[in-house]
């Protein structure tokens, strides 16, 4: 297999592109992939403040990667989950989120769970009872608060996530197998800023899980390999395999999936919804009483109302 | 396990309804479903005349079988397609039908697509050169136009059709992977009737697969085990495939999947098109010149343009 560019030695193939490239090529290929969508989605542009939350995953880090060769002023944010269990999870994507910075002059934001809330995030999903006996309903929860606190705190225009294609697949085929309307109507490359929320955007969304393990290597990114130990039998996992299977026989065919479903609702596939009952949705909310972040709880949100248990039990103790 | 209404041996175990029941019991929940979802939809009444179109399959017989046990007006169409492929597909399952109808005392109308259109469905496929050299389009085109023309023809009130869950349940998925806005507003277990085209019902639409051949089996009704030869490798099967494996690993998956849609959609999750851009489509449709049915094509609509073809052609030889 040859670089279609260059006639060398291809280093990878996309089948579901028919296109094929050598590293030199495919470094090109990717950073010029992801401008394109960020144009496309309008997402931001190089008069604004980038925040981009960086797990130490190749996906995160190779985003920070793409936005600083693309010019873009990012700076990263890395949140310190306090997820050990038994292999250091947290310590080693932490120092692997450090080192990326620093050798490459980065700057880098961190916020540690346990110092700043008192419990890191096992403890706090404990406390919770959310979830089921796993952590991820809390973390999520605690990321999104944290994230957005963040974005607002220090300036930032937009908080960038590394989500990729097969992230969006596997949300998307939950969320039609379930016909949620409301995550269905919601979800996409952007989420738009509204009064206490920052925007959000995914500029990888369009590119492959596949795709960014590729880049990641090639670029010689130190990353981690291991899934978040919790992340193990979630249904996000159950269903990017079930993806992989069809992608496999049908290549191109999450891509498909997933972009169809984006034209179909700017099409006017959801109607009315789609335009009008996010608006109406939003406008059911208000700002909590302790952190500013919109809830539609009557009181507190649902992180500060996690906070307020914590404290308490804390106490007890 | 025990059938739960009386203790006995149970002959089938549902684990998508946590209901195992003996072969009695299997044999009057079956048909009761069937009455449950007539009413619930509003298929058709007891003063209705009902044409079933019957394949010789375990879905279509049992259907016939049911609406006979539920003491509905309901005749079956048996359409010839000429379909062998030295199995003899189609002279076993015409035999099939006819002996169930002789043994029931039901009345079955035949047509016979060579005998009226001088040509089995695998020639006038090869005439037309749709379907990429299969004949399932031109074969659903064809018994899509002649249940129609019977239905009308003779005075029908209502065509039903074997199809269940698992068919219906893999064209939404077809549909929802490729995100095809015009389908998804129409699927559901009744198209209305309109100038030129009968009521159209889908009785099994909740009943899975596995459901409708234990009833076949239990209730001693002989059918074709046999799929249409042309239907190996289809999309149809493929989606149920993946579907099965959802289902074996998330019991009552496949049943959630459809019912939430029609649910999401009953409830404006596709907003104004669902209801409105229906009747727009439809607006658009006229009468074909030669038979009468609804069609968007200028001129001839598709099934009579496909006859046009094969007579010329024919004429040739």
């Amino acid at each position: 297999m040859k670089c279609r560019k260059c006639g060398q030695k291809a280093s990878i193939n996309m089948r579901q592109h028919k296109l094929a490239l050598c590293k030199e090529h495919y470094l090109e290929w990717v950073p010029e992939q992801t401008e394109r969508f960020i144009k496309k989605y309008n997402m931001f542009t190089h008069d604004e403040k980038i925040l981009v939350a960086v797990s130490g995953g190749k996906d995160s880090l190779s985003l920070w990667d793409i936005l600083a060769r693309l010019g873009y002023q990012a700076d990263g944010l890395y949140i310190g989950l306090g997820i050990e269990e038994g292999i250091g999870y947290s310590t080693e994507s932490h120092r692997l989120a450090g080192k990326f910075a620093d050798e490459h002059g980065l700057k880098l934001h961190v916020l540690d769970i346990e110092k700043e809330y008192g419990q890191p995030i096992p403890v706090l999903a404990q406390i919770s009872h959310r979830g089921h006996g796993k952590p991820c309903a809390v973390c999520g929860l605690t990321k999104r608060h944290v994230m957005n606190r963040m974005a607002r705190d220090l300036g930032y225009d937009v908080l960038a996530t590394g989500h990729n294609l097969d992230d969006e697949a596997a949300v998307l085929f939950g969320n039609t197998l379930q016909w949620s309307g409301e995550y269905l109507l919601r979800q996409g490359p952007v989420l738009p800023e509204a009064p206490g929320l920052a925007r959000k955007v995914k500029p990888l969304c369009r590119l492959y899980e596949r795709e960014m393990a590729s880049y990641a290597i090639l670029r010689g990114i130190e990353y981690i390999y291991e899934e978040c130990p919790f992340a193990n039998g979630s249904n996000s996992i159950y269903y990017k395999e079930l993806l992989n299977k069809l992608e496999t026989d049908r290549p191109g065919a999450k891509l498909t999936f997933y972009l169809r479903f984006l034209e179909a609702r700017q099409n006017g596939l959801f109607g009315r919804l789609a335009a009008g009952e996010e608006s109406d949705q939003r406008s059911h909310l208000h700002p909590c009483p302790q952190c500013g972040q919109p809830t539609s709880t009557p009181d507190l949100c649902s992180f500060c109302r996690l906070m307020e248990k914590a404290k308490s039990e804390t106490t007890i103790q």
